[in-house]
C-alpha cells in the first residue's frame, strides 16, 4: 500500500497501468468473462465489483481526448436481461474523467477480438452480466 | 467462478491451499504485512479485508487438530493500541471449525519466522493494525 | 484436498477451472487421446475414467446456457465399434447439470481443431475407445 | 500409454522412476500429506490409492538390496488409530519385490526430513491415516 | 534404467512415447538428419544406429492401425546410393508390431514437411545414408 | 504515466514500493554504488539524481514511526570529503514525512550488509559521492 | 557508470545500441507513446527528457549513410499543437551527426508499424507531445 | 578449450554446429551484420576477423555436396567499393573443403531472408564491408 | 555431428567439456549412478558402455598433471564382487593420455560428495558394478 | 559496434561492467581459467589474449582508489615456469590507469575463493599460464 493510491489496486495492476500509453486499451471483465483464454497479461482482483475498480483505475488513468475511448459488451440480440450496471458505470466515467464521451456499445463476439488486442485485461469477480468495459488511455500532460 | 467455491478465493489461492497438507501454515497478512519479503509463495487480495478472506477459507481449510493451529501477531511492548479485529476473527473461526480452540499470540519478530517457513502468504488488504494471523492445515478425512 | 472439493480434481486442473470463462471450453480425453500435441495446458490425471473425471467436473463447473455446450468425438466411418460410454457420459451429465442438452457429434478431425482452440485438456486414462468429450462453461450467477 | 507399462503411472513419474539411482528414495505420500512443502519435485496422483501406486511402481522399480529399503511414518505417540494400510503395503511389497525385508518405522518429524532429502514425491490422494511410505532405490542388473 | 525397460531409452524419450496419442507421429533421424531445425521438441542418442533405437520403441510404441503407419525418407532423385538399411528396418518393423504395412516412401522436402509437423524427433547417430523413418502412434487397448 | 504520480518513478519501482510492507528497506545508492552486486531487486535510474528520487518516492512512502527509518553510508575513517548532499537529503527528507527523525550512519560494510537484506536497491546516477541511504518503510492507515 | 560513456545511458540500453547492426532501427518514444505494446524490447528512462537521451545516443551510435535514416511521428491532421521539440531534435541531430539528413514525418498509425519493427524502444519521460523519433543504425568504419 | 579443436570456437557455436544437419545453414555476419534482428540463435565472436573465424569452422564443418553451399551477400548496385575480403574467403573455403564450389552472391535483402530462416548467426568482429556468409552444411560419412 | 569429433559425445557434452577448466572434474557414472540427485549439470548417454564414453572424452580432454587426476568408486567393505571393468578403464586411460597416474579408489559415499562438487556428470548405461570414475581436467597448452 | 568503444568487448561484457560498481571485482580468466565453475556471469572471449582484454577493459573502467586494486594468481610452490605475461600486463596496467598501484599475488585457491565472490568472469582464450588476473573497480567522478 502506498499514500493516496487506491488500495484495491494491486502492484501489478499499478505497473501495467503505468506501461500504457496513449491508445492502449484496457478490459475491465465481470466474473464470467474469459479473461484467461483473451490475453496473456490477466490482473485478477477476484471478489470485487467492477464499479470500484473502474472509479480507482480512473483516479489515475485519463481517457483519450482523440478517439472513442469507452466501450460496452452489449447484450445478445434477443436477451432481454436489465443491465442496470451500465447506468453505474456510466456515472462513475461522468465524475473520473471529463474526457468521456459516453460508451459504444460492442457485439459480443466483436468485445472479444477487441479484449484480445488489448494491453491488458482486469478480471473483477463482478457478479452483474453483461458487465464488461473497455477503456482507452489518453495522454498525461 | 465456480459452483459452491466463494467467489473472494482466485484460482491461485485455490491451488494452494490444495496443495498444503497436514501441518503445514497459511498466513493471512493485512494489508501493511511485509508478505513479498517473507515468503516466495505471495497471493494478493488487495482491496480485501481480512475477515472476509478468512471465512472463504474456512469453509474449504480444515484446521490442525494435532495441534496449536490459530496464531495472532501480538502488539507491540507498550502499545496501547485497540485490537477489535481478534474478535471479529474469533468469531469466524469458531463458526468456521469445530477444531479452532482459540489463538496464540506471537511477538511481531517470532510471528516474521514463523511466516518465512509458512507455505504460503495470502496479503489482503485489511486496514486494521495488528491484524495479521497464521493457520495449521489439518487432515481431510 | 479439501473440504467439498472432489479430491480427484488436481490443484492444477482446479485452477484452470476458476480460470476459465463463459464460453471458454474444455476438453475431457481418453488415455489414447493426443492431448499434448493439442494444446499447450494439459493436466494429466492418468490412471483414471473419464466418466469419474466428468462426474466431478460437473459439481463444479456450469455448462453454458446460451449455446450447445457438449460435445463427442464421432466414430470413424465406418468402423462399428459399440460406444456404449456415450450413454455413461450422458447419464452424468443429465444428473450434472439441467442445461444439459445432449450431445453433439464431431468429426475427428473437427474435434482436434476445436481441441486445438480450448482453454485446456484433462488427459485421463480412459481405456474405453472414443470416449473423447468437450465441455463449454458457461456464467456462475 | 504405452504398451507393457502401468497406466497409473504419469509421464513425468516415468522418467523420475528412471533418472533415480542407486541409493536414491521415493516418497509415496497419502492425501494429507505436505507434499509440496517437503520438496521440489511432486508428481501428483490425484485420486488414487497408494495401493495401486505403490504396485505398479514396483513392477519397474527394484528395491535397494545393501541397504534398508522401505519405510512407513509411525503413528504418533499416544494416537490409538488402527492403521490396516499397513498389511496391505507390506502384502503388495512383500509380492513385488523379493528384496523387500519389511518396513522400518520413522517417527513423523524424522519421515518429513527424510523426504525433503528424497529424489521425488508422489503425492496420491490416498485416503487412509498414516499411509506415507518410502522406497529407496536399488540397480538394475 | 527400470526393470523390463530397454535401456538404450532416456528418461525424456520414455517420457515423450507416454505422452504421444493416437495418430501422433515420431521422428527417429540419423545422424545427418537436422532434427534442432525442424522440430522443437528433439531427444538426442548420439552414438546410437537406428536400428536398435527402433527395435526398443516398438517394444513399447504401438503403431497405428486406422492409417498409413511408416514412412521413409527416399532417395534423391537420380542418387544411385544403396540403401540396405531398410531392410533392417522393414525387418525390424515385421516382427515388432504385427500393424505394420511396409513402408512409404516420401521425398525428402516433404519428409522435412512432416518431420516440422511431428510430436518429438529422436537424434541417433546412425551411419548409414537415408536412413531416417517416422511412425504413427496408435492406441493401447 | 499516470495522472499524479511523479513521472519519475518507473513502474517497476512503483510496483516495488506497493509490494514493500512494515519495516521492509529501500536503499537509494548513488552512481557509483555497487548495486547488482548486493541485491537481486535492483530498479536502474540512470542518470537521475538521488534528490529528485527520494523527493519522487517520499511523496508514496510512509516512513516508519517504530523504529528508526533513515540511513546513510558514513565516510571512511580519514576521508575529509565534504558531504554536502546529505543537508539536501536531510531537509527532502523532514518536508516529505514528519516521521523522519534525522539519518543514522553506518559504515560502509555495515551499509553494505543491510543492503543485501533490504527489499530493493534503486541504482539512480547521483553523481556526488557518500550519497546512498536506506528508507524503512513505515505503515499506511 | 564508466568512463566516457554518458551516464544517462543504462546498461541494458547500452547493450542494445551495440547488438543492434546496419539498418536496425531504433524508437525514442515520449512519455506517452504506447512502447510496451509495441515491441517486446523496451528500455525505460523514465523521467528524462527525450532530446538529452538522442545527444547521448548519438555520441555512440551512427546513423546510416545508405538510407534515409530519421523518422518523426506527424502531427494528426487538423491537430494544430506547436511542436517546438522538433526543432530541437533537428539541431541535436545536426552536431551528432554529420550524416543526419532531416528527419521523415511519418503518420501515426504508419509510425506505430515501424515501431513494431524496429529493433528496441527507449520509452523516456519526455513530456512535449508528438515527440517521437525513430534513428536507423548505419555501419561504423 | 579441448585438445584438437580451435581455441577461437566458442562452447556454444561448438554445440550449434554440433546439432546442425545436412542442409542447415550458418551465417557468418561481419561486425556491422544485423545478427540479432535476424535469428534467434546467435554466437558472438567480438574482435574477430571473419577469415579466423571461418577458417576454424570448416576444420570441423562439412560443406553440403548436394546443392549451393557457399554465399556472400553482394555489394549494392551502384556501390563502388572494394570488397578484397571476398578473395581471402574463397582461399580458405578452396583450402578447407573440397566440396567447395565458389559463392554465390545474394543481394542484399535476399541475404537477409536467408539469414532469418538459418540455424544460427556468428557475430564477428570483421571490420571489412560486405563481409557475410552462408555456408550450408552436408553430411559427415 | 561433425568431422574429427566422436560421434558418440553429444553437443550438451562437448559444450560441457570445453567450459570445464584447469581443475573442474567430471563423473562417469554407469547406468545405475544415482547421477540426476548429485548434481545440476547432467548429460545422459543412455545405452552406452562408460568404456567407449571414456575414450572418446580423452581424445579430447587433458588429464590434471598438477595433482591426481583419476577416482574410481570402491567396492562396498565386504562386497567380494569382481570388478574386471578396471582393467579395462586403466588401459583406456593409459593410451588416452600418458598424464594419467592409475587410479585412486574412493569409498561409496566419499564418491558421492565429490561428485556432488563436479562440474557435470555424464549419466551412462553401463552394466558393469562399480563402474562410476572421476576425472580431473589439466591444462590445454 | 559503436563509436568510440573497443570492439573486442562484447554487449554482455559493457553491461556487466557498466552495472559495477564501487569495489566490485571482475576475473579476467586465461584459456585455462574454470570461469564456469567459479561464478554464474560469466562471459567467453574465446580466442583472445588477456592482454587485448586489459587495454580495452581499462579504457572505460577505473581501478579502485581506496583499496590494493589488481591482484594475479601466484605460481604454484615449486613451479619454476616463467611469467612474462605479467609484465605485459604491469605495463598495460600502468599505461591505462594511474590508480594502478602494482599487482597482489594470491595463491591459487585463495584466487579461487576470491572468484567466486567477484562480479563477474571474462574467460578469454589467453595461452600463457598462471596469466589471471582481478581487478577492483573504483569510482566515476
Amino acid at each position: 500500500m502506498l499514500k493516496t493510491i487506491p488500495s484495491i489496486l494491486s502492484p501489478d495492476l499499478l505497473k501495467i497501468l503505468m506501461e500504457m500509453g496513449h491508445g492502449d486499451e484496457l478490459v475491465i471483465g465481470d466474473g464470467n468473462f474469459p479473461a484467461a483464454s483473451m490475453n496473456d497479461r490477466v490482473v485478477r482482483l477476484d471478489g470485487h465489483g467492477a464499479d470500484e475498480v473502474l472509479k480507482a483505475i480512473l483516479q489515475l488513468f485519463p481517457l483519450d481526448t482523440y478517439a472513442e475511448n469507452a466501450f460496452l459488451m452489449d447484450t445478445a440480440a434477443g436477451d432481454t436481461v436489465e443491465t442496470p450496471i451500465w447506468d453505474v458505470y456510466e456515472k462513475i466515467c461522468k465524475e473520473g474523467d471529463p474526457a468521456f464521451k459516453g460508451f459504444n456499445r460492442l457485439e459480443r463476439f466483436a468485445f472479444y477480438e477487441r479484449s484480445k488486442k488489448a494491453y491488458a485485461i482486469v478480471a473483477t469477480g463482478e457478479t452483474a452480466l453483461y458487465a464488461n468495459i473497455i477503456l482507452k488511455k489518453g495522454v498525461v500532460v
